[in-house]
Parts: C-alpha cells; structure tokens; sequence
C-alpha cells in the first residue's frame, strides 16, 4: 500500500515505523514543521514535505496524525476524489473529514505514545471507522497488517473509549506525579514506589480492578485515611484528590454489596 | 532464623513464602482465623496456631502481619523478654509497640499484594525501622535475605511513603475501575485499555512521569475535555473525577512553566 503521512508527532512515528515494518511504502511525510518531517521522512525513507500543495495525489491511504484541533484544517488542504483519508483521533467525529474525499475514515490506536519509547504494535488494539464497507475493508487489512487487535467502533463509541482512556492512562499518570511530589517533599525517592506500580498494572492484566482493589479506602480503614489527610494539609490540591478519590471508592463497595 | 508468623493475609503469605524460600524456620503461624492459620502453616511447614498463649516463647523474630488496627491488640497478646517484635504496617508508628518487648521494629514492604498473584520479592523495597542499632541490624540482615532493596525510614517517613503509595497504587486501580464502568455502560471491552495501561506504568519505569503525561489536560485541549464532560454528564462522581484531576493536571503544567 502507498502511504502519505501528515503529521510527525508521535503518533505519527510510531505508526510510520510499524507500517514501514509491515512492508507499506510511505511515500511522502508532510509537517507544518519542516526540521521534525525530515526527521521523521528519513526514518522511513520518504520524501519529506513542508507545503501541503506538493503532496503527491495518486497515494492510496492518507493518513492525518495531528492535534484535533488541526484535523479540519490539514484536511481541506488536501485535494482527494476517492482515495482513503483518515484520522487517527480518539475523540474526533469522523464527520470532521465529510467532504474531503469520497471515503473517509479514522484509525485509532488505543495507546499512549512517547517517542523515545519503542512499542510493539501487534499488541495494540486499533478502532476503525470508515463511510463505506470498502473503505472499512480497507482499512481493516492495513490496520490488520500491524496489530491483531482490530475493533469496528462509531464515532461515538470511539468517543466513550477515548474517555475510558484519559482514566486509565493520562490520569493514572497524573497520580504518578502527584505521588512523586508527596515523597519528594520529604526527601523520598520516587524508585521505592515504582515496582509497586509495575504491580498495580500487572494485576489487572489478568484480574478485574474492582476485585483486586487494596488501601485504606476499600478497608473502611478511617484511621489511616485521617493520618494521610493530616499530612496533606498543606497541599490543598493533593488533599482535594485524596478525599475525592477515597470517597469514590467506598461508594464502589457500596455499589457493589447492594446491587 | 526462627520466625513466628502472626497473620494469615496477603503480606503474611507472600512475606512467609519469602523468607521460607531464604532459608528462614518458619515455627508456627497464628492467626485468629484458624481455617487461614492451617492452610498458611501448611504451606510454610509451620505449626498452625489459633491460641496466641501457645505460641513458642524462644523464636528470633515475630511478625505481626494483621491489619492496623488491630497490630496494638495482637501485640498486647505477646510475652517477649528481648526478642524482636515487628509489625508490617506502612501507616502505623513504631510506638504501638512500645512496651512488648525491649527490641521492636517495623518490616514495611512497599508492595500491593494479592493471594493469587506470585511475586518476585527480589525488586521489592522494604523499609525497615527499630528502636535500638541491634535490632536495626537484625531486621537489616532478615530483609537483605528476600530483597535487594532495603531502606531505612523512620515513621513519619514511612507515613509519607504510604502515603505517596495510595496515590501510586490504590487510587490508580480505583481509576482503572472507573475506566471499565465507563466502556461497560456502552458495551465495550476492557481489554481495549489492558495493554494502554501496561504502557502507562511502563513508561514510567525509566521517566518522570510528569515528563510523560499525555491527554486533552496537559495540551490545554478544552474542546476535547468539554466532550467527555459531556459523555460523563449522567455520571456526576465520575464527572467531578474527571473535572478535578484535569484542573490538576493544568496545575501542574502551570508550575512548571512559573517555577
């Protein structure tokens, strides 16, 4: 498959890399920022582009990695009549490509990319959209030449999905953060915490997180909820978390004992 | 070393195995639930107990290994001369032990356990603490037996330590749990998201995580975050969730650019 490529972020690299290494030829990388899309074009021996008017028209999926906010723009740029377009946004419509070309669609990884950090793409589930059967055929076989995960999801679905995901990831995250900042405050390395979130993540590859929940929370252990909301006083922000966070969990184990 | 068990939980079990597999005597195990006592006792070729008056009077080391609140009553339980008597709490301080025997201390592994899921003690970090050099020594050597990490923190420290691990650990799980009633209220799997946050935690293996934090909050990306809030709206715990760690993650990403 001839492959155009507009963006040069993360997403964008770690996908030209898998799809290179599926054997698609990616013939052109176009970005607003001409030093990342030469970067980015090397890497996959592809002409790299900084107008968008020198794309090449004849390719047969071009694929849109940039901010959301940017995919309606870079879109009307691009002159299509019936080759595959798409995004690769988790909380965008796929209707923000309407009129872009007579196929249209969205291929979502559901991963969090870094780009000093190699992944293994066959074991990243992919959601595709697409406005017609042979476009979802379409992409199906490309999104299936890197991962044996597919999954057929609308808009709206992808949208639930990508709210799932800022849970799951980007906040998870965030309490990594938080819980760095607390031991730092007092000398603390943040390395004696992190095989314990090796082994948080580790549990539920195989469990349900409601069944291996553990803490203070979970225990009705009011004792040791005080002694840690006493060390937070000075931190309002934490503190407001910690309390949110706690109480959220008791009411799951009310949930979950009167059904 | 001769060692008595006190507890019959996740960390009795896992800390049990442990020390079995170090080389250590496990005498006897106790535990108020005499069926756990005899299944633990069984698997560490100790003598089960349910009578704490029975317990053998000449061991190198009890562990008490029970829940916080009652680590003050099995302790009062006890009839040591010298002998070393530690609980494995991370919250609670070494005072409770004041007046059990002349040597006391705290074995904290900094780690969540679950029966069922086996664990390689050698990467976890225990932080240790007692009230006199000996016994520091003591407990020093025992923890060096089962683990390349070991830590000496006293127990403000360790309050703090916890504390950071709650974020780290129990809130995160809470958040996966969210994650999976947001996909499963629209029919969607949680596998979707089962290798996203395998990547989370790797990611932050060798990374600061606020180095790494990616979603709509850290790009001040509102259209998106108006877009969950609005698939959140029949949700009001999750929402105020949602709401309040991305304002915290904008938070931080404003500290960091006005240090």
């Amino acid at each position: 498959m001839n492959i155009i490529l507009l963006g040069s972020g993360n997403v964008a690299t770690h996908l030209g890399q898998a799809l290179k290494t599926a054997g698609h030829n990616i013939l052109q990388v176009w970005s607003r920022n001409n030093y990342n899309a030469t970067i980015l074009a090397n890497q996959l021996a592809a002409e790299p582009l900084s107008s968008i008017s020198s794309l090449n028209p004849t390719a047969d999926l071009y694929i849109i990695a940039v901010k959301d906010d940017a995919i309606h723009e870079v879109a009307g740029a691009l002159s299509c009549r019936g080759q595959l377009v798409v995004h690769t946004s988790g909380s965008t419509d796929l209707s923000v490509l309407e009129g872009v070309s007579l196929a249209i669609g969205v291929l979502y990884p559901i991963q969090t990319f870094s780009k000093a950090k190699d992944l293994n793409f066959k074991e990243i589930p992919i959601a595709i959209e697409a406005n017609t059967s042979s476009a979802v055929d379409l992409l199906h076989t490309i999104a299936r030449s890197i991962t044996s995960k597919v999954v057929r999801l609308d808009s709206e679905h992808r949208a639930v999905l990508h709210t799932g995901a800022v849970f799951a990831c980007n906040f998870t995250n965030h309490l990594y953060a938080i819980a760095q900042h607390v031991l730092e405050q007092k000398q603390l390395d943040f390395d004696l915490l992190r095989p314990l979130i090796d082994q948080t993540a580790q549990k539920v590859k195989t469990n349900d997180p409601e069944n291996v929940q553990t803490g203070p929370a979970v225990r009705g252990d009011s004792k040791t909820m005080n002694k840690h909301i006493e060390l937070l006083k000075n931190n309002p922000e934490y503190l407001e978390v910690y309390r949110l966070l706690s109480q959220s969990i008791i009411n799951s184990q009310h949930k979950k004992q009167t059904p």
